[in-house]
Order: structure tokens, then sequence, then C-alpha cells
């Protein structure tokens, strides 16, 4: 039987996320992204399509690389404005019985404490559906807005998110024993005292002494996930993470990364099972050819190049405008970062001349796993990377909203059904379960997070 | 015609607000907490009564000071277990057309950036209901959980506080123009750049440059509520106050009170309208005197003065199981806080000796407004407060949920409309716009927020 795939739409609570200068499109409902019923519209679509779950991405600055300011970003919408993820997840949840969260939050700016609760709540009130994105942020806007002089340095960033980790695990695992909650209207006790722990965590970072404010949830530690592409990047998705977002990158690109991944998660001691790695997808479907290829044609003459370069600015640190278009781009390490948009020069054979580079972010699909076509050549082009690259799903992006995902679910979903390639009814309660099988709603024992557990002690 | 009045619930996403030890009384809804129909049913509820808004409290730590530690809490569940209460607004608002929402956060551990935007983001999906409840919090606990050895002093929690609402006014007021979002798609203009600016604020405690992330919500600034009863927090109050929350107190202080926070706000040059004064009330309601006697008895059978005397340590610094019940209290500012609690004692005409202070608490209704019986007593008491102390509303606590609400929904609330005390429909759209009047969803120019609104530039 064919290897089911997991299927995860990628959204972002802003106006312009990944589909620069799209928002002018007739009918696409971006501008409505403050508007509570966009969301739980869009959690409903993909709840009938039998996604896995909703990642919304975040920044916390605003792209101020191209053309060394902000005007760009703010003209174009790039990802500006931009609101809060998390609070748009309870009403989906609302909304919805089965589909899961992924909301992204940084590491790097805000204390452990009250992000190991927020987390906790949104477990709580989804009756464990919450994914946590881990990042730990590219933007030098968004290390200034939390009074900083400039970015933390790549690795110690990662040294941070490190521990950061060490406190959510302790507070979220090791707090409240199973157990703890007794709920004895006899007795008059709700808690039993000596089974919730004060933490005492006293790091390089961090001292938090806890005890967590939340009692356990159904999943305790949220799925964890990562999309770090750098090598510090990889090495800490090895170890920690749970699902994997692989950004753009070509087959044979996607096929060494996920090598590579399950190669150090293994190393690490984790069955490399325990992760599931999904990759960027722009799929246009159209019911035959000439529909499909009619809208990328409508779509590619409003994508907005100087929209894109302003992303690409602050995701990898280059400045396009500053170049001239014969010069050559080769990949670099920097402390901007390494997304997707850097591994485009990475991925690269050949270094590439600014004009090539250019040319290729302005095209829809230019970078990343793209398709165009009828629902059947959509299937088989997904068919064929699974089978190539051993990803274990996808994230799918939007051009226009709701279209390109009410298009996927209502034309691709079925035609994967029929397939034997993706879930006909949700099966589990939990997004832990979804990915992972029925009954597994915590972190498995060969997770790092798992070894806070309170061990039953013997007496 | 008589002056109408503002009625909140006062709430917490917990089990043990104030009511200690009721969650054990049968058919309570309190550990229902972490269910999100919990909230929507209660914000239809009180949707359903008309009440301006509800109000939810928070901590960020555990009771420890009673018995010196926190046993008692967590057995008693004295607001621990304790979820965010901005996570539980979302799902409200989408159940609920009119209903305003008070979210309680500290200005002390987290950096205003975030908040900033987390306030934006619920003004937006709320469209104009919130109102922020500023705190700088008593509890040494939460300090620790954030790093700190201890407590910041009290007063510089104050300073703190006052640079963060500085910082938020200047994201909220200052940063996007009125005009900014224009949405041109033809131009290829989703916000004019000219009319976005950073904020480039440096002060003593923060460092943001900005621009805020979130374009202009209804509101912009959330109303502010405050609820501080020191001398310090009362000045806090008075400039920057909308809704100002008297916990406790007799007819005496509150009047007092009243009339100090209002000089003191036109000492500042506001309009001392331009302030709500709510007092916190417990009323138990019956159809006859003796169905209101009779739960006023049931209730109290499960009061729990342990659960109350944690409660009361972490408030107000006393462990009263330290000293002998012979022992005199007297009022005294400590950094531990000025809460109700404290106030306790510092209304009192005379010292008071430890036993009589731990009777009082163990009564419920033992402070604070109090009143038990038909909806007609009731309906008289409050009208004969906010007679006699010129208070403009009550916030309204539970004691058993939601029967205690209800009651007062179906019970009071019709009572209070037929002598033309309180609203029959809501009328206006924002929160601001329900506590002021139709057309002021802003800032009123008076108030020092309004102070970094950017004025068109004349050229």
């Amino acid at each position: 039987m064919a290897k089911k795939i997991h299927l995860n739409a990628f959204e972002m609570n802003c106006v312009g996320h990944i589909a620069h200068g799209l928002w002018r499109y007739p009918g696409n409902n971006r501008h409505r992204y403050t508007d509570i019923r966009y969301w739980t519209e869009l959690a409903r679509l993909l709840e009938r399509g039998k996604f896995d779950a909703l990642f919304l991405a975040d920044v916390l600055g605003v792209y101020d690389v191209y053309k060394q300011g902000e005007e760009t970003a703010i003209r174009e919408a790039v990802q500006v404005p931009c609101n809060d993820p998390f609070l748009v997840v309870p009403p989906m949840a609302l909304a919805t019985q089965h589909l899961g969260f992924a909301v992204t939050f940084s590491t790097t700016y805000e204390k452990p404490f009250a992000h190991a609760r927020r987390m906790s709540t949104l477990d709580h009130l989804t009756k464990g559906r919450i994914a946590w994105n881990v990042v730990t942020s590219y933007l030098p806007g968004a290390a200034r807005n939390f009074g900083l002089d400039g970015m933390i340095r790549h690795d110690e960033r990662y040294e941070i998110a490190e521990e950061y980790l060490d406190v959510s695990y302790k507070l979220w695992e090791g707090s409240w024993e199973d157990g703890a909650v007794v709920r004895d209207a006899e007795r008059g006790v709700y808690a039993d005292p000596d089974k919730v722990h004060l933490i005492s965590h006293e790091g390089r970072y961090f001292k938090v002494p806890g005890p967590h404010l939340s009692e356990p949830s159904l999943q305790r530690t949220p799925v964890i996930y990562q999309a770090g592409s750098s090598a510090r990047g990889r090495a800490f998705a090895a170890k920690h993470a749970e699902a994997v977002f692989l950004g753009g990158g070509s087959v044979e690109a996607l096929r060494r990364y996920a090598g590579d991944i399950r190669r150090q998660a293994a190393a690490c001691g984790r069955d490399p099972g325990h992760l599931k790695l999904m990759a960027g997808l722009l799929a246009i479907v159209g019911r035959t050819e000439e529909e499909a290829c009619r809208k990328l044609a409508d779509y590619q003459a409003l994508y907005s190049v100087e929209g894109v370069l302003a992303h690409y600015g602050g995701g990898s640190g280059y400045d396009l405008s500053a170049y001239d278009p014969e010069d050559v781009l080769e990949y670099a390490e920097t402390d901007h970062g390494r997304t997707a948009a850097a591994q485009f020069t990475k991925d690269s054979p050949r270094p590439k001349k600014v004009r090539e580079v250019v040319e290729t972010l302005g095209t829809l699909g230019g970078r990343g796993l793209f398709v165009v076509g009828t629902p059947e050549q959509v299937a088989d082009k997904i068919e064929y990377w699974v089978e190539e690259t051993g990803i274990d799903g996808f994230n799918v992006t939007q051009i226009v909203s709701p279209d390109t995902l009410r298009d996927f679910v209502e034309l691709v979903v079925p035609e994967l059904q029929r397939r034997g390639l993706f879930r006909e009814e949700y099966e589990e309660e939990t997004l832990r379960e979804r990915l992972f099988g029925r009954g597994i709603r915590r972190l498995p024992e060969d997770h790092p997070g798992a070894a806070y557990r309170k061990q039953p002690t013997l007496t």
C-alpha cells in the first residue's frame, strides 16, 4: 500500500505572506486577515479537506534590507502589517473538531515561562491539536524591537533555543505529574501538592523556579515543528523536531536534506520515523490544463518582483538592489539567516548572476516544489516527489486566498484519496496521534523532552 | 433620569478565582475552564444580560506566602492552575457581537513590543471590544519565574509601567497614521510608507524603534483599565485609566477613593467623567429572601478559609498562619501589594486582631460590596451604592459558575432595566463607545496617549 502523506496549509496572519502582489487579485480575501471569520472559514475548508494542520508563520520586525529601508515592505504589504498568530487559533478550534494548528514562536526575544503557559492554554483549548514551530528569528529589526542593539549571533540563538526548550520541557513534562489533579471534592483536594513540582531551572540564559501554572494538557508538550535549514538549524531539528519544514529546494536537495536529518536524528538516539518531513508546495490546479495555465498567467501578471526582493532581502541579508545585474552571488552563511531564499543560492550547482536570481525569484514557483495542471497531474507530481525524496508530506502555500486551498481541497485531495495517498476520514484525536498513530499523544521515549518526566518514586 | 450603570463580570482562566472552595459545589462548572465552550457559553450569557464586558484577572506565579509554601494554593486550586487570559477572548468574540473583554497583563515582566501587537490583534478580531487591565504584579514567585531574584520595588514597578504605556501609546497612536492603509490595487500600494512611522523610543527601561507591526484597529489603544489601590497605583490610574476597578471597601472608603481619583484625574488635566469607576460586587440572589439565604448558607458551608488565607497571603504579604490569633494587624504598604485584601486592614477604623481578620476573610462577602436577597433588594442596594459613593458600575464576581451570573442576568438585570438603571439594548459598536458614548472610539484628547498621535504636517 502506498505511504499516506500529511498535509499542512502554510499561512500567516497578514496580508502578504509569500505571494507578494497577489493581494491585488480580484476576489482575494487576504485583506480580511483581521476578520475572525476569515480564519474560521479557512479552518473549516481545511477540515473539509482532511488536512493535518494549519501552519502559521510569523515575524517580529519589518523587512528592511532591500534598498536599505522599510518602504518596499510597507508599500507592498510584505509581511507587514502582521498580527499575532496565536490569537486566531482558538476561534478556529471552536469552528473545527480535528484540524491541527502549528504556531510560530521565536525563542530569542520573549521568556519561556509565559510562552509555556500560552502553549499549554492552546493545547487545552484545542484538546491536543497544537504544534509549536520553533524559530530563532532572522530579522535584525526584530532584535531591535526587543531592546537589543542588533541580532544575537546565529549559533548563540540556537544555544538560547536549546535552553529555552529545556525549560519548556521541564514545565510541560516535569512539573505536574500524571495524577496530580485529583479533583476530590470530598477531601477538598483539587491537586495533590506532592505531585506538583518546582522545576528549579538555573541555566546560562534562564532562571525559572516554576511550578508550571497550567495543569497537564492532552499532549503536554506541543508537537515540535522546526524549519531551520542551516547546519546548526538541521542539527537542532534532528534533536528536537517532530515535523520539519523543508522550504524550497530541488528534488536532489530535498532527498539530501531528508537523508541528512534522519541520519542525524538516529545519531541522537531517535527513531528517524519519529520525524515527519514536509516540503513547501505551490500547486496551481485547474479542471483542465488550460484552466491551470490561465490561472498561472493571471497570477504571474500580478506577482510583485519588488515585493519578492524585499522578502528575499530580509530572509537572506542580501540587498539585491545594491548589485550590478552581472554580479555573481555565492552561498554564504550569515547571521541574517539561511531561509528557503538563501538556499536558493545554496542549492544552485553553480554561482548565479544577480539578474538570474532576480529572474528566478520573480517567477511564481521559481523556488521549491511547484506544479501547474490538472488534479491528476498534480497528484502524479506529489507521488513522484514522495518517492524520489522520501519526504512525508507538504506545506501547501496560497497564491489567492482561499481559492488556492479550495482548489486543492476540492480537486487534488479527492484524487489523492482515490490513489490511497491521503486519509478519507480523521481517525485520531490529537495532532501528535495524527502524525504518529493512535494512542501516541505524548512525546515518545526517545525524544529529549521525555527525559524530564517524573518517574513514579519507588518507596 | 437615573444614571445608567455599567456592569462587568469578574472572572479568571482558572478553577479558583475568588470563591475558594466552591469548586466543590455540585454543578459548579469551574473545572471546565480548559474547555473553550465554557467561555463561549459564559460570553453568550453575559451578552444576553447586556453586560458591558467580561473582566479577566491573571497571575504569573503561585501564592506561596501562607504557611511559607505553595501547598495550600495547589491543594485548594487558589488561582493555580491558571491559564492565559488572552487566548479565551477570540472564541468569545466569535460567539458574541457586543460584549467587551478586559484582559489583565502585567507591565513588569514581558516587553511592550509583542504585547502591543497582541492587544492590536485582539482589537482587530473583536472589532474594537478590547480593554487592557494594566497591572504591575504582586507575587514574588512571578518575578522569579521571569529570572529576577525577587520583586522589583513597588514604586519602580510603576516607573516601568509608565514607560511601558508610553511605548504602547507610541505604537498604537503614533506609528500608523489614519489613511496610511490605502489598499490601492491599481497603484500596487497597500500602505503608504510616508504615513507609517518608526517610534524610535529610547527610554530608561525600553528601547523600541518600531514601527508597530499591526495596522490601526478600531480603538487603536485598548480601553485602559486599572485596579491599583496604593497611593502610587491611584495616581497611575488617575493619569491613564479609563475604567478603575475599586476592589472591596466600605461605602465610606469607596466614596473617598472615587473622589480622590477624580480629583487627581482633574489635576492631570483630564475630565473626571472620562474615568468610569467600578466596584467589586458579590450578589447572592433568590426569587425569595429564603431562597437567597439558603444559597448563602450552602455556599458558606463550602467556602474554604484555608484557600482564602492563601489568597490573602499572596496579595498582602501577610502569612496569617505565623501570628497568634490575639496579635494585632495594622495597615502597612509593602512591596507585596496593596490589594483589596490589604485594604481590608487599611479601611478598618481600628487595628484588628488576627482572629477577627481570619473570621472576616472566611465569611463570604466579608470584604467589599455584598448583598443577599431578592432582585428588588439587590437593585435597591445597587441604587444606594451608586448614590452614596458616586461610582459608575460594578464588577460582578461569581461564587458558582455560571449560576451566580445567570441569576444576576435573569433576575437582577430586568429589575435594573425596569428602574431605568441599565441599558435595554446595546447601542454602540466598540467598548469605549459603550463606556463613553457613541462615536468615541478612540482615546479622548485629554488622555496622555492622545499626545502621541501624528498631526497632519502642514506644508
